[in-house]
């Protein structure tokens, strides 16, 4: 049995514009990597957090109370008998407060990386309560959207109400969703007090007909319905206001052949989903709409069915 | 071409529990005939209405005005321009405010009857909207739950927001409905009213969670997901007590193997999906509870992918 695993774990689209704090989809090629490497004494405490650039991360806090991927990993590593102590090295490659399920990163990697040194790892859908516990500390809520997806990959059915049970949704083919990540933060816990805590039976029966209809939709692969029903008539109206560019980037999307377009999580990143042959257009003109307002930012376009976390070799 | 049609328009769930104006399913073997025959003139009026029997109808209209089947029909035939005038005789084989879709099954057998004398007749889908314009007459609200799947058959998905459009969703193999009608009456209209207009935040996301688990349950055959997932913490809670004989009729069809069980429309029928194999037994203990209360009942048997209306020979 080895005695150090790097895990990876993706960032996520929390929501997905439809399905507030129940869908959530995995993106491909940007996450957290945390490594786990058995030490001395019967605890997990972190080694280090670093950024990209392979820097001490300016941040994150390397207290093991504070920090999701070790929450986590300890909240696994206590209930499932971890032999020894256990030291985590995080890289953060998901940027922070971003709406890209950052948090969620690195909970699951912490997990994966944990798991993987366990004298009985546990099957990967068996993770999700842990890694939740991660997340539960950043977000102060239980919701799976992000966790779920960077854990299982792909577009992800989590209603609070099923959990632990989460549903791997088929996905559409031929689209793919273009994330925009704004030089602005939103803080997710503080973002989430913000919001009405009830609304009418019109917003209701509306919200949960679009997202009825998108499931559908992606499971057929049928685009225009897609279109009809990538809609958030609650959530987005209460919070795109805290986001200045999100105005100009939607308009400049939905222009150039996106199906629909809406907040990251709690913003301030912006997704949207668009057929494949239109993607790479489709995120120039949503980085030149958001430059044009003076706000530097970064895409990245996903396949919606991105893998979840991995152990790397 | 025949101056005279008759059309059946199959009995429904609306709602099934979990999709409150927007899920409905139909019934086999029960529902509304409506004959349409050409005469003089050049409107559309009813020239009788029918029990079961073959008696004059003691409660339903003969006013055009009035009646679901003659208002639908006349949107239709006025809209398209049909030849000479349109008298409908209607036989009612659904009871009366009951819960089952019974002005909707009117609503559509009056349009179907109507479009087979058409110069042009339209495809069955485009008739939703004259079938919707009887239904508003009678519940005073535009939802289709009834009216689309009387329509269109099996399960259908009917937001509001989405309509004209409907989806007719994949049903579960192996799974029936079985629908009990109470001796008791409900009016439609006046139960909307009395619902309440709004909703915290963890209903509205607890039963979106539920109907988009449910769809995804339906489309995978998944029973245990169908279970876990056909519930209704919003309605049923307000409507349920109006209904005397719901707690015992529900208690023993979740007792005798029901994947659920819920108010059919506004009630008074209940409704609860079930194992094929279950099917018989199940309706015989929701009979027996039902009439231990000395309410005197009638059940239906029927498959989830029951056909919607159509013209008879």
């Amino acid at each position: 049995m080895s005695d150090s695993v790097t895990a990876f774990a993706p960032a996520s689209i929390g929501n997905l514009g439809v399905g507030f704090d129940m869908l959530g989809l995995a993106l491909a090629d940007v996450g957290d990597r945390v490594t786990a490497r058995r030490a001395d004494g019967d605890g997990v405490r972190v080694a280090a957090v670093y950024g990209l650039d392979g820097e001490p991360h300016p941040y994150l806090s390397a207290d093991t109370n504070q920090n999701t991927a070790s929450i986590a990993a300890a909240a696994l590593w206590g209930d499932k008998g971890g032999q020894s102590g256990l030291e985590l090295s995080i890289r953060k490659g998901v940027p922070l407060q971003s709406g890209m399920g950052s948090s969620a990163a690195s909970a699951v990697a912490g997990v994966v990386a944990a798991n993987a040194l366990l004298p009985e790892p546990l099957a990967t859908e068996a993770l999700l309560p842990y890694a939740l516990e991660g997340e539960k500390f950043a977000s102060g809520g239980l919701h799976a959207d992000n966790v779920a997806p960077s854990l299982l990959g792909g577009l992800v059915l989590c209603p609070t109400v099923l959990l632990p049970r989460t549903v791997n949704l088929e996905v559409p083919d031929g689209v793919s969703a273009v994330l925009l990540h704004p030089e602005l933060s939103v803080n997710t816990a503080h973002s989430r007090r913000g919001l009405a805590r009830g609304c009418t039976v019109e917003q209701w029966l509306a919200q949960q007909g679009y997202l009825a209809g998108f499931i559908t939709a992606c499971a057929r692969s049928d685009i225009e319905l897609i279109r009809a029903t990538l809609k958030d008539v609650i959530i987005e109206p209460q919070r795109a206001e805290s986001v200045k560019c999100f105005e100009d980037v939607r308009a400049a999307a939905l222009a150039s052949g996106a199906l629909g377009c809406s907040l990251s999580g709690s913003g301030p990143s912006i997704f949207a989903l668009v057929e494949d042959r239109h993607a790479k257009n489709l995120a120039v003109c949503m980085e030149q709409a958001c430059r044009a307002l003076g706000i530097d930012c970064q895409t990245w376009i996903s396949p919606m069915d991105a893998p979840g976390a991995r152990v790397e070799t």
